[in-house]
């Protein structure tokens, strides 16, 4: 067996500093993939997982699931990739490529989808294993350094504009505005949609409008959401906080849409007659197949959209995780190789 | 102006009897029509409109929107219509025109559309009067007398299937086998859809299969629910009760989506991961317009879908109102002229 002996950055313990530790990946499976990372963003989940909020964390955990990389190995199998290539890797490394979900083409809502944090090892490491279906290969023209907060962030605001058939045409409000709704707002102007931007931080309004936001609202004062009653074909909520969402009901149109793409563990708590006499839906989205994180980069690279990400070295891992933690990072983190 | 006095039954007070009042329709308006009634169901809302469950009842009330006559008289722009055709009106007897709703073919979903029930005497009456586009024409081949529930029920459950795009391979689900509940099975099964029925009626199961059903389950048993897991495409909700909604989301596939056409008041309390992780969707659905109304007919002549209906005399009305109080029909009562 090839040795692919590398060195990850592992929470030893819930809320534990990430320490270096080596294991062992051997050589890749026929259908696997050996990455040499490069640049690897810090999501939300990351540090969920680092802290045990969801209780499946197995330690010594190694985050990182926006990954940019190099193949540096490949299985006997793997025939569309080649070494050297710029690949992607999100939140799943693998599938079950069986079920009806991995059949029909979405593999991101197979049912024993491996994610890449959870009982393996992911990208703050100098490798990561993947399956080599699950990774997307990097367009030239895309900035690397920039490219992988597209890999969680990005994907999972793009998904639902393909899922739920975002038109040109559509008034569309992005609610919360960091990681993924500075993407959303991106997205969605370069998609010809009109954009509103909620959030409660004052200062991210005018950011919001460089974006590409045509108005803003401040999300958690009442009387200003109930200006815009009526007003969105869709809502995409990327917030993880409870907000009055009967409000946010009324602010669609007749046929709107809302998608949760924010992990909210409260109750919805939703009036049904709002959904009947408007004809409204409420709905969700997770990440995204790779045949639609393809779709993605290539709008990406046609539109020059690029995540707004403050760069850290692997060596400042935890600083960095300090700074999403505390410091409401403008827009995403992503740590680069030393 | 040309006399139409008809004598409707009107409830004089919440909860009251019907009793035949004397009143003036006037000619029709430019785009209005006046119909001599032949047939007309009773429907759920009506009952509300009688007993004032929603405040917005003005007596004396006529009731009645599953109506079935023929046009006798025809404003000066009425083209599309003539004396004597059989047509049928529903729950709205006219629309603005002028929305966006209107404009783009969703005149149900019209915000000041005229209730046919709301400040407008209904079809518990010898004539009606109606906006000439709020009524379809009853093609030949349909039964004049079992016609009025599609008015109302069928429409309700029909419109989904449209607006939701259910497929003819599609795995579908009923919650609740009454008016409303028979006929979907009725029109899904004619879609080509696999139908599950969800009824907590023992003696509705065997019926649900006649209708089209391929399976039942019980709708308040835990356990039974709890087999359904991960099964339907969509699941049509038509009762009025709050059920374990959470435990009906997890009977959607991946990607499913839950479709509310009863009206609950309760909230619906909805966890929103199931929502997120398996790309599900919560929707409300308000009759149909009057375009999906003549695609219902059509569709119901096709396969010769008819509700299954008690007849009453307008004489006995109410009887009738008492049967459907109390009785649980089987499945929609219908009033005939004497």
């Amino acid at each position: 067996m090839t040795r692919n002996t590398t060195i990850g950055l592992a929470a030893m313990e819930p809320g534990g500093s990430l320490e270096p530790i080596s294991y062992e990946l051997g050589s890749p499976g026929n259908n696997e993939i050996i990455i040499d990372v490069e640049y690897c963003g810090i999501c939300h989940s990351d540090l969920s997982m680092v802290d045990n909020d969801w209780g499946i964390t197995q330690y010594p955990l190694v985050p990182g699931h926006e990954v940019i990389g190099k193949v540096s190995s490949a299985g006997e199998d793997v025939r569309h990739l080649n070494i050297g290539d710029s690949v992607g890797l999100g939140w799943h490394c693998g599938y079950c490529n069986e079920c009806s979900c991995c059949k029909s083409g979405d593999q991101n809502l197979c049912g024993t989808a491996q994610p890449t944090i959870v009982d393996h090892h992911g990208g703050f490491a100098d490798k990561v294993k993947a399956d080599a279906n699950s990774v997307v290969v990097i367009p030239k023209g895309i900035e690397l350094a920039t490219a992988g907060p597209l890999m969680c962030a990005g994907i999972t605001v793009f998904n639902p504009m393909i899922q739920f058939g975002v038109k040109s045409t559509d008034r569309v409000a992005v609610i919360g505005i960091g990681g993924l709704g500075h993407l959303a707002i991106k997205f969605l102007r370069a998609w010809g949609c009109d954009v509103t931007a909620f959030t409660s931080s004052e200062d991210k309004k005018a950011e919001a409008i460089s974006f590409g936001a045509s108005q803003t609202f401040d999300s958690r004062d009442s009387a200003s959401v109930e200006q815009a009653a009526n007003s969105f074909d869709y809502l995409i909520s990327t917030v993880n906080v409870k907000l009055d969402w009967n409000q946010y009901v009324h602010t669609l149109k007749p046929k709107g849409t809302m998608v949760f793409v924010g992990a909210t563990l409260d109750s919805l708590d939703l009036g049904v007659m709002p959904l009947i006499l408007g004809q409204r839906t409420i709905a969700g989205s997770t990440v995204g197949s790779p045949a639609v994180m393809d779709q993605m980069l290539q709008f990406a690279r046609r539109h020059n959209i690029t995540p707004v990400v403050e760069q850290f070295p692997f060596s400042a891992a935890n600083t960095a995780i300090s700074h999403v933690r505390n410091g409401r990072p403008k827009y995403r983190v992503v740590l680069a190789k030393d």
